[in-house]
């Protein structure tokens, strides 16, 4: 039976009112936003008509079968058992780390980071809290912790880790050990660790990926995880983030969240992420296979027409990480009207890196390559 | 041509995921918090519609469609005209109160009230505000301002504002020689005004309701109105509230709220509050028709059942702010499972205070008061 997957045509991704296809608008192909150019997964539209029909768009109240479904899911996918109940909600993921950035930590305070990640600098910064970074290993493409500059980070009296698990913009899934030695070094130094999970469902390879908490014993005493279906179901314009501690020490820091924060995601956001993880895993598997799929037709692109690239194909996602070397390419795309997005959103100081989203028809990726064909004629 | 207005069944009610009809469940009539029983604008659920078959679920960005409709509808409703531009997104008025004390005041710092009055405390308190309170003066169900202890309290040094107008759920349209009072108080003392508007749309009579802002030159200098389609078209679950200021100075200062913020309305909602602007009038006059129909059976019951009652018909709206005197209200409608919000939320220490919201189908409040015959009996 089908899943429901389905690419849209540059003819209705044109119509789109989310940000991705109206940021520039005229000719340009954007391979930008974290948006993906494939139909909605029946699961999710099947329940937000629903919605419709009935006319029901009051107050969110609570919502057990968003946190049944989130724990079943990740029951299927990872193994991962936990109490459905300790499941809270919010509107989105930075909005829910700055929240709980209120509650357990002081204005001014550093926070870990590990450079070149998504916008973790930006919501801390926005929290009135510092940052503190302790940049990913690179050699050729590949990235690593720094385990020894985070056990000095930590010695330094830093208190707090926001992980991103797995690592975006890089594309790594980190293994089990490394999650391990993170919670070992965090329970050591009494540290929170914040895991942001929000790509985890793409993972190419689910046995590939191993949510923090459920990594060591260490980890569930110490960490809080936030994940959304906003990624790996494309409704991030929907508003809904999930976040989870198993020790009872945080549980009661987060119980101190105010009430208000919890009624910040929209009902159709907390229905359709209910509906993504109880039902939208046939539409999920679709997609992964197209997404590895594109990784081998972003990197026969890459060959033919850039091939002073330098790319590895990310463990999960849509998000390849491009080091384009001495070469301009922001000169190179601009001339042929295909946006990426620079890769010194994720760090200074690194203009020969830009993220190229592949979460597209492999028709669109090939117009906007073979534009560089006609700009080198 | 129909404007699509209708009221929802009990069964239908019943089915709804939004918090009113869930809260309680069972066989309670919950006349509680501000949800209608009405089903939702065509205008708004075509838009929606389109939304899902186009699968449009990603990233918000720049919606001028919004801007433009509001200033739209404002000039078409209360003659108020204001650059489209000024229009500012959040997710809820809430937390762009919130989030405007921020930029606005110091942690601690006062911020004037004006009890009994919706949630205004929770939210000052929860942005780590104190709450100094000059409480509406009440004479027979009639309530107004206290134009001299608002003057104290700024002579005093208060230095912002929140003004609920209209008043909920006291149900008062200010005049605009009140609304000029304090815009002249304010501008003396370099006070801010923050004016919930968020119930305006729902005035019985459109000429009877003036926007803030519109108030007079110096309401301009020294006001923010805050607003949203969701109390007047039912889609609070959609998470969608608007903002503005005409001064330059404050307009600096709202520039200065955090970019995350202005991405967490949702798209949903900002397409829906957008098409609610545009094309929801016809539907919104025939609410309110009903509303103000609902004023007069709510009178009718309330005489027949519980004649020791003090009630005022509200100017707007569809929430009865009601005084049961020495009766204990509370005991009365526990007996027959109805539920009514207390006053006490508003205010403390006035027991004898409840809210009743009647945005019902007349038959579903009629089986409610019929109950109380029956427990007379």
């Amino acid at each position: 039976m089908s899943s429901g997957f389905e690419f849209l045509s540059l003819t209705e991704l044109r119509k789109k009112k989310s940000y991705k296809w109206r940021q520039f608008g005229g000719d340009t192909i954007p391979l930008t936003v974290a948006e993906m150019d494939f139909r909605i997964s029946p699961a999710i539209t099947d329940a937000l008509q629903d919605m419709i029909d009935r006319s029901d768009m009051g107050y969110l109240g609570a919502n057990p079968e968003l946190q049944k479904s989130f724990a079943k899911f990740a029951g299927a996918l990872w193994g991962w058992k936990f109490d459905s109940e300790l499941v809270r909600v919010g509107n989105d993921v930075g909005s829910c780390v700055q929240e709980i950035l209120n509650v357990i930590s002081k204005p001014g305070e550093a926070i870990l980071i590990n450079s070149p990640v998504t916008n973790f600098a930006k919501w801390i910064l926005e929290a009135g809290r510092s940052v503190h970074d302790i940049p990913l290993i690179e050699s050729e493409m590949n990235y690593r912790i720094d385990f020894a500059g985070i056990e000095s980070a930590f010695a330094s009296g830093i208190r707090i880790y926001l992980l991103c698990n797995p690592h975006s913009p890089v594309g790594v899934n980190f293994n089990k050990d490394d999650l391990w030695t993170i919670a070992k070094l965090a329970k050591k130094y009494g540290v929170t660790v914040l895991s942001d999970e929000i790509h985890s469902a793409l993972s190419f390879d689910a046995s590939n990926f191993t949510p923090f908490l459920d990594s060591c014993a260490e980890a569930k005493e110490i960490g809080v995880c936030l994940s959304s279906a906003s990624k790996a179901f494309n409704i991030s314009g929907l508003k809904c983030a999930i976040y989870l501690a198993a020790s009872s020490d945080l549980n009661k820091k987060l119980d101190q969240i105010p009430e208000s924060a919890r009624h910040r995601a929209s009902l159709f956001g907390v229905v359709a992420t209910a509906a993504a993880f109880e039902s939208g895993v046939p539409w999920l598997k679709d997609a992964i296979k197209t997404l590895e799929n594109n990784t081998q037709v972003l990197a026969k692109h890459l060959e033919e027409k850039l091939p002073f690239t330098k790319y590895r194909k990310p463990d999960f996602g849509y998000l390849a990480w491009l080091n384009f070397g001495d070469e301009n390419w922001r000169e190179i795309f601009a001339k042929v009207d295909v946006a990426l997005l620079p890769g010194e959103i994720y760090r200074e100081n690194i203009p020969n890196f830009a993220r190229l989203n592949f979460a597209t028809d492999p028709a669109i990726m090939k117009l906007a390559f073979d534009r560089l064909t006609k700009l080198a004629k």
